[in-house]
């Protein structure tokens, strides 16, 4: 059967990638209020891509931003359904002299197709509409059920998804998510991404005199904001460099040594890092290597502090007030608000006299993990290994895609990213691009993947 | 002979307060560069003044900002030679509708002169100026030699006067140098302000990368540089509030036991400071009363830190640089450059990986003391004693007035601060105002200082 597919999806190739094209000319800017009406120009252009392709109860869903595009295929009995996540909208261009081309005219040079979201999220996103469009054209129907929920936000971060993804549930409901809006580890080397961090981040403010104080006068005999400040910030890490607030550590999922042992594939070079950043040495938890520190440890991390005259020359003074941000990215199974409740309890530990501490809470985002041996994530890397001849590395992220969690945990869904662009493929940058070579890969990746899901049962969760 | 002398000062009283307010009409604001006319009449005024008073050798000398007004009477051969200090320019009015006359059309209620300058300084000057009137009118000579030097940028932090103190050295020498530009205690209360404190100011900065980073890709793998600025300023201090930089005291000239008594007469009440403030308790150096760690303990206080993204909201960042301003009160016999010299090798014994450190020393000023039982000290007590019926309590300050500590170490004498301001006089602020008891005060008392130093030798470097 995927021979069928493969040629259908060979034969039909130079339309696919002129759909594709189409697609990118819609410059799509959800930052930018005056493209709101090519938001919904690509609103429309994406529902009636998915209805061409031959899906379903396609519908554009309002949110308080910009609209959500609905499609689903359901005609699959008993077998699994597919949520498929994407996104229509684009980073601004800026700056536009960079561009060899005009962003939002899209060339191929090289095999590489050139445009703003062709490799983000346009190209990877209508892999899923062909492969749909293939299996109904050659086989009247699709091996499993799909759903697809394209949000125009997430260049934005998804503002209105998380509320919107609570609010229908139900529609939603899957028994897995897939998303392609990440990279491969480089030409020819698939990877699954299985982890992101969370975020908690706070601002702690340090408050002395009712107002900044002369320092010859009053220099020596009042606590000074400034240095309660780094008193405190000073306390959050030992000399080992792990964080030192009580309990942080507690629910971290420590590395198994499968996933120590295959990090060795990702691990960039330590040296070469070294080199770029400029630093004279790396620095962080004793014990963990630098993927692993970035990746699958928690850190905290202070952003920002302020305090005292900020101008030019020194101006001799107390002030009043000090203040910091701080970042503690997290991994699984922290819990943003427990972390802040640590930090707080660490804080009201402290002895610091004369000043007030507060500490205003501000970000909130859970760690995302999908297990590597769940079925779903072995199917796909099956899938890429038949494609590919390569078995996929596992990576994870230091970063945090918030969405991608909310999807997880609302849904109650295994969340696999599939990433088909590659390293260097400037997404966010000028001269963006989508190697087409992963256009064919991508294709005949998750077309296998979906006859391999055809296997797996279908959870009791699944509505159909 | 003091009763002639102070009989001519109460005849000749109003003619000499119409001669103040003169003088105050004048708005010679050093910092405006459009009162620029007002400053060169207000020097020329000051000129005719000391030469209608019987002074010689007036001389309106250049300097590259505002002149400095000479004079001198040197017909005293035997006697000690004192050197008059005292500016002639004044602060800036605003804010104009606060005052409730005009700042420079004086008029006297309630014995009080008001108008800008009254107490801060040409009120306190014309003293010495009608008390060489006052003994050359009535006894043809002055005990001592004198020598006035007046300058027109006080209040600009006497931006060219060491340059001129350091040209003309052999014209200014003196064996004693006075100024009246402070407060006494409180009204009938005289005070010998005898030490102000140095300064050592200077900013340290740490670099990281070479770019901030993102704190998801990067967090927990590189020395954050606020991390390392915190460690850094958190080691300045030890927990009993000392500063713990090695060797820092060394050459802190410890309080003697009577100074100690002496402070008891002027030490605020802790808690009014406290409450003042609003801040739940004091914190200084253990051991030492408010007073005595704000005027005889030297100090290092961070008056600003800065790190990271300044602007509303959390950017999850490690930034590539923080730094930090730092300004150090010293008491004698401390060198600025030495204190820098030190703190730069307890910044160079920490171990803070993966960045660098650098500090760029930026201000410098040498702490001021004037042993309280210097002979011209003790003249001056007892000149206050014989006027006010009260010896004078002692004091110091916190603050550093630069040009004291040039003038004494430059010319090699004592100098001995006499003020006859009160603490309330609004110098610096609307309402300005210079309490007329102490026009009559200050002349009878620096009338008696006089009589009392031509009783002491002349020292050997007086070269008339």
């Amino acid at each position: 059967m995927i021979e069928k597919i493969k040629s259908y999806l060979h034969t039909h190739r130079d339309e696919h990638i002129e759909e594709l094209m189409a697609f990118l000319r819609i410059p799509s800017i959800s930052a930018v209020a005056q493209h709101q009406p090519d938001m919904l120009k690509c609103a429309e252009w994406t529902a009636q891509s998915l209805q061409k392709a031959g899906l379903e109860n396609i519908d554009i869903m309002p949110t308080k931003g910009h609209p959500v595009v609905y499609a689903d295929w359901l005609h699959a009995p008993g077998k699994p359904t597919v949520l498929i996540y994407g996104h229509y909208d684009v980073q601004p261009a800026e700056p536009l002299e960079l561009w060899e081309t005009p962003p939002f005219e899209p060339v191929i040079r090289d095999n590489k197709l050139f445009g703003r979201g062709s490799t983000d999220d346009k190209g990877q996103l209508l892999l899923y509409v062909k492969v749909v469009e293939a299996f109904l054209q050659t086989q009247g129907s699709l091996p499993i059920n799909v759903k697809f929920c394209i949000e125009g936000e997430e260049e934005i971060a998804s503002k209105h998804l998380p509320s919107f993804v609570e609010e229908h549930a139900s529609k939603l409901q899957a028994d897995s998510i897939i998303l392609s809006d990440t990279q491969m580890h480089g030409p020819g080397k698939p990877a699954l991404m299985y982890g992101l961090r969370g975020l908690a981040g706070f601002e702690i403010t340090i408050d002395g005199a009712n107002s900044d104080l002369h320092s010859g006068l009053f220099g020596g005999a009042v606590q000074n904001p400034i240095h309660a400040i780094s008193k405190l910030l000073s306390s959050f890490h030992d000399e080992q460099g792990r964080v030192a607030v009580h309990g942080f550590y507690d629910r971290v999922i420590e590395l198994s040594d499968k996933e120590r042992e295959s990090f060795k594939q990702v691990e960039p070079d330590e040296n070469k890092v070294r080199t770029n950043l400029n630093v004279t040495e790396l620095y962080g938890e004793q014990g963990f290597s630098f993927y692993e520190q970035t990746t699958s440890r928690p850190t905290l991390e202070i952003t920002s502090v302020s305090g005292g005259f900020q101008g030019e020359g020194i101006k001799p003074i107390i002030p009043n007030r000090a203040s910091a941000k701080i970042a503690c990215r997290l991994v699984a199974a922290q819990v943003p608000e427990e972390i802040m409740d640590l930090v707080e309890a660490h804080i009201h530990a402290l002895t610091l006299p004369g000043v007030t501490i507060t500490l205003d809470r501000q970000l909130r985002g859970n760690p995302f993990i999908t297990p590597i041996d769940e079925p779903v994530m072995l199917a796909a890397a099956e899938a890429y290994e038949e494609t590919f001849s390569e078995w996929p590395v596992y990576t994870r992220s230091g970063g945090s895609i918030p969405i991608v969690e909310v999807l997880g945990r609302v849904l109650d869904a295994p969340v696999v990213l599939m990433g088909f662009g590659l390293p260097g493929e400037n997404l966010h940058a000028p001269n963006e691009h989508f190697h087409l070579m992963n256009w064919d890969n991508g294709t005949e990746t998750i077309s296998r993947y979906w006859l391999k899901l055809a296997q797996l049962a279908a959870t009791s969760k699944e509505s159909n």
